[in-house]
């Protein structure tokens, strides 16, 4: 079997991502010098940049990417970073891709400002694309990306997350930002309608698979690869696709004494038997098999497209996600 | 001396204040159940809804009020609630107007995203409004909302809070929301230039003025009356005019000490302490003529105006604001 590293992605569009991170880079820049020191920490750190790659392969699978496709990749990954810094506020997450996250070094406080400077700044560059059509959909994900927050926390609560809120739940706050990179991208060298449509699809399919992928992380990962601890989603009370497939197939009064003990916060010996419940309730294999149910949805949704090197980029995107260890 | 209430400034544009009470109520819903409540927490909270009125009364001082101008009057409002939502986590506040603030309530993980959320709602309603030039304005507002309140935490700690920069800080964290809504109150009724301008201006000096006023509270209010303990800015780190003032006639060292003493955490008899040198040195006295100075350039702003019973009300909320004991 193929395997890819992040480079495979960006071969068809290094000139583009090189433009991307000019213009990102100078989209962080303030006359405020706490802004800029944050930013340059920010621009330190590794990321694999998904969402603008997505941006720039699908400009180039519609069209020739310009400078609209830059400010495009250019906003998303704004978008990006400014959720991320707020959800390490709310998950009380003091280390991101192995370093110290911004509110660590910076406190809750600035952490908090810093996200919202980010999301204006995303804002004031979607007003430089002139196109109403890419802001009103961008505008609609970054309602999706919040409100998918807010409901995953409601339903953790609330003994109400199932499977179907599971899947609304990843689509608004991961999903969602996936396929409106791919969507913008198309939209920044003015695709067809249904070359936008198909991209939207696949984004959306291959966003669905990255969460769940995520998701699958926190129960089979190892810590030294994804750079934060291990079952850290179910001690922060988030339930996700292996263990309520575990938890669906239990009688209701069993499976309620487990979301409770998850609310009121585990034990070590406790996420160890919530793990082996995992394991012989088959949570990890049912969720492997979703995660391959959606990747395929993923390549069929690039069936409009001809065969080219580009469209051969993003098929590999859907296997990348399915074989990366962080 | 008249004396006014709220009331007042509400009777000129009374029809529209009840169509932006049913927009901003709208504009709050969602399909997620967690939102909605919180949505109405805010919506039961006594609120003066200042910038709003400053939106219907600018519109209405440059023609008729329309659909743009109910839509501008709920953006601003939404975009204030965010910040004012993320404000209390910044400050460890755990009352507004005298109740319990949203992270009092739904703890600082909801209130980040809560506050995220009317962000983008805000954005996805300026974007309604289908006018670049108001989503230009309100985009570097909302840029200047976070950087100034950024601003001020790196200034309050590393020892450069001085007059100038405090009338920069009022300016991007108070003030350019209230110019910007006087501003896009003109550009919903297509002012002319001049006549947005001057609103401008005027918005600018009354939002400096407003901030001054609220910052001398934490020296002479009654806790009653604001709804919030006195001397929480002093505790919280914050330096305002009052205090600046005093300081920087000071010797350095003892400035030095005083402002090591404020950020290291007061106990209560040094906060007595620093109220007396405010007395002594006439902190309350000159950032009562500066609130003086300032009132009356927002007077003269409106100046190219002709008389009228919109401009006579605006000319009262800066007398508003003055008189104002919360």
């Amino acid at each position: 079997m193929m395997t890819f590293d992040i480079e495979h992605f960006i071969r068809p569009v290094r000139k583009e991502m090189e433009l991307f991170r000019k213009e990102f880079a100078a989209s962080l820049r303030s006359d405020i010098a706490l802004i800029n020191e944050i930013a340059d920490y920010i621009l330190d750190q590794k990321s694999k940049r998904i969402r603008p790659i997505l941006v720039l392969l699908s400009a180039k699978l519609c069209g020739q990417p310009n400078q609209a496709t830059i400010v495009s990749a250019s906003l998303v990954e704004l978008l990006h970073t400014a959720t991320l810094i707020h959800d390490d506020i709310i998950d009380d997450s003091f280390t991101r891709r192995g370093v110290p996250s911004v509110n660590a070094v910076w406190k809750n406080k600035v952490s908090v400002l810093m996200g919202d400077y980010l999301f204006s700044r995303s804002l004031t560059n979607m007003l430089r694309l002139r196109n109403y059509k890419a802001l009103d959909l961008l505008s609609k994900i970054s309602e999706s990306l919040s409100s998918g927050e807010i409901f995953q926390l409601a339903k953790s609560s609330d003994n109400g997350m199932d499977e179907e809120n599971y899947f609304r739940m990843i689509w608004l706050k991961t999903a969602s930002l996936f396929a409106g990179s791919c969507k913008v991208g198309a939209f920044s060298v003015s695709g067809k309608s249904e070359e936008a449509e198909a991209l939207w699809e696949y984004g959306k399919n291959l966003g669905m698979a990255f969460q769940i992928k995520d998701d699958l992380f926190d129960y089979i990962a190892k810590e030294e690869d994804i750079g934060k601890p291990i079952g850290r989603d179910l001690k922060a009370n988030l339930i996700t696709l292996p263990l309520l497939h575990v938890l669906e197939k239990m009688d209701a009064s069993e499976s309620r004494s487990i979301r409770e003990g998850i609310r009121n916060g585990l034990e070590p010996d406790e996420v160890q038997k919530i793990n082996e419940l995992i394991a012989t309730g088959g949570g990890v294999r049912y969720t492997e098999e979703k995660l391959k149910e959606i990747s395929e949805k993923a390549v069929q949704s690039l069936a409009v497209f001809p065969d080219s090197e580009v469209k051969q980029c993003l098929l590999d995107f859907i296997v990348f996600n399915q074989q990366r260890i962080s």
